[in-house]
C-alpha cells in the first residue's frame, strides 16, 4: 500500500439539503466545484459536519460516491463510516470502499461509554481495521460523543498496518504531543479536528487539519500550514489568531447551523439542517455575521 | 385513545445473540416464556439494554415484532424507536406501530449536544409525537447519551396528547419530584429508568419502573411497588436497599455484559454481547456472583 | 458518649453581615430568636450557607460561640470546622469544641481533587475523628467542592466511634440508599443536605435534613418529616413537591444571595453577601419573589 | 510602574516539610540555592504546588518572605495570595507586599462555583487589583478549582493597569490563542501553567511558563523557550515532547506527592506532603522513576 499523506487541509463538508430536508446533490456539486478551485487536499465526507447521524446508510454511501466523482483524483475523499458496533462499521466501510473513497474515518463508538475502556477500544479498532478494505483513521470528537479516545489506545493502535492516523477534535495539545511522540516511529499521522488549535497541534507534531472552518476559509488555513512548514511561526500565528473566534462560531457555539449560515453568507450553498438541529435565530445570524466580518472572512 | 398505565414493572429486555452475534430468536422466546410467568406489566424492547444501537433497523423492528407476538396481550410492549433525526425517528416509529407495539420509547437525540437546548428538544418531540401512530414516551438516559433532558422541556411536552410519559434514567429525585409536580394535571406518567432509585422516585410521584434488574428480579421489584402502593414504606425499603448493589452491578458498573452474565447465572439466556462491548473477565464474573449472592438473588 | 440524634431539621444558617461586610451579631440574635420559636432541632453554623470560606478563623469560631449562646440547650449546634489539611481541621475543631458546639461538620478536602481517593479520604477523616473532642459529621457537597465523597469511604468510616453521620448534599438516592444499607449496623446517621430530595432520602433511610430552605420554611419541613415518620407518605409528598422550585431558587439557582434575599422578603434578616458573591439583580429578585409566592411561602 | 516581564521560566516551588509536617526552612534555602544556579527567571511561591491551601496565613507569608530573601534580586518572586473572598485576598496581598514579593498571583475564587459568572469574577479581580500594592496575575487552574476562568472575563480585565497577566493551567490553546489575540494591545502577558502544553501555548502567544516540572527540569524548559524565541520550532519540539509524560507524572497523575518524590530522586529536597495528601506508594514511586529515566531526567 502506498503512503497516504494526511498533511494538508481536508474540510469536513456539510451535506446540503433542500427545504424538504432531502439531499441536494446539485448543491453538493456546486460547492465542490468551488472548493476544487481552492488549495485544499481533500474532503471529509459524512463526518460530524455532514450530519452523518441524520443520514440513512444509503444516503451516507451516496454522498461519498458523489463527492468522489466530483473531486479531482489527487484529492483524498475520506469517508465517515463509523457506527456503534464493529459489524455495522465493517459493513458500512466495505460499502464505502466501493465508492472509491480513499480512507475510512471511524468515530469512537460511544453509547456504552462506561464500557469503552482502552481494551474495548483497541479491540474494536483492530477488528475494524483488519476487515476494512480502506485505510482507517480514528476519529475522536468528545464534544459530540462524550468520549475522549485515550492516548494509550491510540498509541497501541498506531502500529496496526491499516490504521494511518487520528483526527483529534478534543484539542488537548498535551495529549496530542504525547501521542505524536509515542507514535513517532510508526506510520501514523495526527490531524487537528478543528481550526481553533491548528497551530498549537502543528507545533507538537500534527500534520494536517480537518477544519469545519476550512469550508469557508480553506485558503487561509492552507497558508497557515505552509507558513508553519516553512518555519515561519510568526506568520502562522498572525493567520491563526484572528480566526479563532470565527472558528468557534461555526463549531461549538453555533454548530452545523452556524457553519451552513456562514456558507450562505459567503456564497457557498449552506441551506437548512435536519431536525432536531434548528436554523439560527435572527440575532444569532447577526452575531455570526459580525464575527465573520471581524475575522476578515466577510466584508 | 384509552389510557395506558405505566404503573408497574417493565424490564428493558436484552437482545439475545448466538456465538456469531446473530439474534437468537429462540432464546428470546425462552426468556419471554419465563418472564411471562413473573409479575411483570410489560417489556421495553430495543432499549439501551437491548443493544439497540448495534441493531440494524430491520433487526430493531423484528425483535419488537417477536416480543409482541410472544408477550400476553395485557402486557405492554414498549418499543425503542429513537434515532438522531426527527425524520428517521418518525419512520422507525411508524414501522414499530405495524408490529403491534403499544408505546414508542424515544431517546433524546444527543450527537449534537451543544444544540440540544429546550427549544430544540421540545420542537423535536412535538414533531415526532404529531406524526407517531403510537403514544410516545420520552427517554432520558444521560449515562449513555451525555444529555440530561431538561425538566422544563419535559414540562412543556407533558400536555401533548400523544406524549404519555418519561423514562428517567438520570435518577435525580429533585428533578423527578419537580416534573411530577408541574405535570400533575396532565395525562403524564414518570417511570424510574433504573431500580437503584425506584423507591426514591416513587416517593415523589413516579408510578413505575423500567429496571435492567427487572430481568432477574422482577418479582421482588413488583413486591416493592405493591408495598409502596399499600403505604408500607418500611417494607418497600427493606426490599429496595439490598438490591442497590446488585442493580449497580448490572447497570453502570458492568453494563449489558454484566446483565447478560447475571442472566446466565440465574437460568435465563444471557449469552454474548456485540462488539465493542466485551464479555466480563473472570474476576469480574466472580465479583458479580458474590454481589448476586449477597443481595439474595443467587444462592 | 450519649447518642446524638440527627433526626430532625437543622438549617444551615447564613452569617449576617452589615453593609460594610462586617458580621452583624445583633442580626444573628434577631434571626435565632425567631428560629428558636420554630420547630427546629438545631443549627448548622459555619456551613456553605454561612459563607464559611469567606470568614477568618476567629470569625468562624465566634459565630459558633454566639449561636451556641443564643440557641436553647436542647438544640444542637453543629459547627463547620473543615479546612483543607488535617492539621488545620483538627486545630479548628478543637477551638470549636471550646465554644460548646455539639458536633463538628467536616467538609471533604477538595483542592487536590485528583489525590482524594478512598484511601486518602478515609485516612484524613480518621485522623480528624481521632483527634476531635467533638463527634464528627462528614460533609459531602459536590456542587461546591467538585468532589463527591465515595460511598465506599463513607462505609469504611461509619464504624469509627467518633464519626456519627454524613451530610449528603449530592442528592443521589441510589448512593444514599446504599450507604444507609451498608451502615445499618453502625451508629451512623445520614441527613439530606438539601430540602429538594428530603423525602427521597428519607424513603431510603436518611433521618434528617440540613436544608437551606429550613431557614425560611422550617415548620413545613418539620411537618414533612413528621408525616413521613407517621407513615403518611402521601402527606409528606404533598408538602415536598411544591417546595422543590423554591428550594432550587435558594440553593443551586441563586445561591446564598438568593437565600438572603428570600430571608429579607420573609421578615428575617438576610442582608448582603461578601464579595465575590453578588447580590441578586432586580429581575432575579422578582423571579425569586414569584417562586416564593407560587410555593406558598410568601403571600 | 516599570514593566514586569513574565517571559521566562518560573517554577511553582513546593513548600518543604519535615517529618512532623512543619515547614523546613533550611530545606527551602537548600533548594533555592540550587535553583538559583539554574537558568530560571523567578519563582512562584505559595501556589498549588506549594500546598498553599494547607498553610496558615502566617506560614504563607513567611515562606514568601524567605524565598524573597534567598532569591537574587533580578528573579521575580510571585506570591500566591488568593483567598475565597475579596477582603481576605486584599488583606493577604497587602501582607505579601511587605515581604518584598514582586507580583501577587490570585487564584479564582471557586467555592460558590454556580455564582462565579463573568460579572462576579470581573468585579472581584477589579476590587483586588484596585487595592493591591502589587501587580496582579490572574490564576486559572480548573483541575484544582473546578472553575475555568472565562476568556471574556480575562479580556475585560486585561486593560486594568494593575493586572499584568494570567497563569493558565487549563491548557486549552484555542482559548489561550483567543485571549492573546484579544488582549494584544493591552499590557498583559499569558503564561502556561504547566509544561505539558508550553510549546503549544507559546505558538499562539504565551510568553512564559510556571511549570511544576521546572523544579526538576528548569534548564531544559529554558532551552525550549530560547529555541522557540529564536524561531527554531523543531528544536523546541524535540525538547517538548519527551517531557510530556514526566510532566503529567508530577502534575495530574501523581500530583504534589509525585513532584516531591521526583525532587528527592534528583537531589533536591522533596520530603513529605501534608495530609490528606499521601506519599506515593512503592509501585507508584517505581513507575515515576521509570518515567523520569525514559524522559532523560534521571539516569
Amino acid at each position: 500500500m502506498s503512503h497516504i499523506s494526511l498533511s494538508g487541509i481536508f474540510p469536513p463538508i456539510p451535506t446540503p439539503f433542500n427545504a424538504d430536508e432531502e439531499i441536494a446533490f446539485d448543491r453538493l456539486q456546486f460547492n465542490l466545484d468551488r472548493w476544487n478551485q481552492e488549495p485544499l487536499n481533500g474532503y471529509v465526507v459524512g463526518g460530524s459536519n455532514g450530519e452523518f447521524v441524520f443520514l440513512s446508510l444509503d444516503e451516507r454511501v451516496e454522498v461519498v460516491r458523489q463527492a468522489r466523482r466530483i473531486a479531482p483524483r489527487d484529492r483524498l475523499v475520506i469517508a465517515g463510516s463509523g457506527m456503534e458496533s464493529a459489524r455495522q462499521t465493517i459493513e458500512l466501510t466495505r460499502r464505502m470502499a466501493q465508492t472509491g473513497a480513499d480512507v475510512a474515518l471511524v468515530v469512537t463508538p460511544n453509547y456504552y461509554k462506561a464500557g469503552m475502556n482502552v481494551a474495548a477500544l483497541v479491540h474494536y479498532y483492530r477488528q475494524v481495521a483488519d476487515a476494512s478494505p480502506l485505510p482507517v483513521m480514528i476519529y475522536s470528537v468528545p464534544g459530540n460523543t462524550g468520549l475522549d479516545m485515550p492516548a494509550q489506545a491510540v498509541i497501541d493502535l498506531a502500529r496496526h498496518p491499516n490504521i494511518i492516523g487520528l483526527k483529534d477534535s478534543g484539542g488537548d495539545v498535551t495529549k496530542i504531543g504525547l501521542m505524536a511522540h509515542e507514535t513517532r516511529d510508526a506510520d501514523f499521522q495526527i490531524v487537528a479536528g478543528s481550526a481553533g488549535f491548528f497551530l498549537g497541534a502543528l507545533s507538537v507534531g500534527a500534520v494536517g487539519c480537518v477544519p469545519a472552518l476550512g469550508n469557508i476559509a480553506g485558503a487561509k488555513l492552507a497558508e497557515l500550514l505552509k507558513a508553519f512548514q516553512h518555519g515561519d511561526v510568526d506568520a502562522a500565528r498572525a493567520i491563526q489568531r484572528p480566526l479563532i473566534e470565527a472558528n468557534t462560531a461555526v463549531t461549538s457555539r453555533f454548530g452545523v447551523p452556524g457553519l451552513k449560515a456562514a456558507m450562505d453568507m459567503l456564497g457557498y450553498y449552506g441551506g437548512p439542517v435536519r431536525s432536531p438541529l434548528m436554523p439560527l435565530a435572527d440575532d444569532e445570524r447577526e452575531t455570526l455575521r459580525r464575527i465573520l466580518i471581524k475575522s476578515g472572512l466577510l466584508s
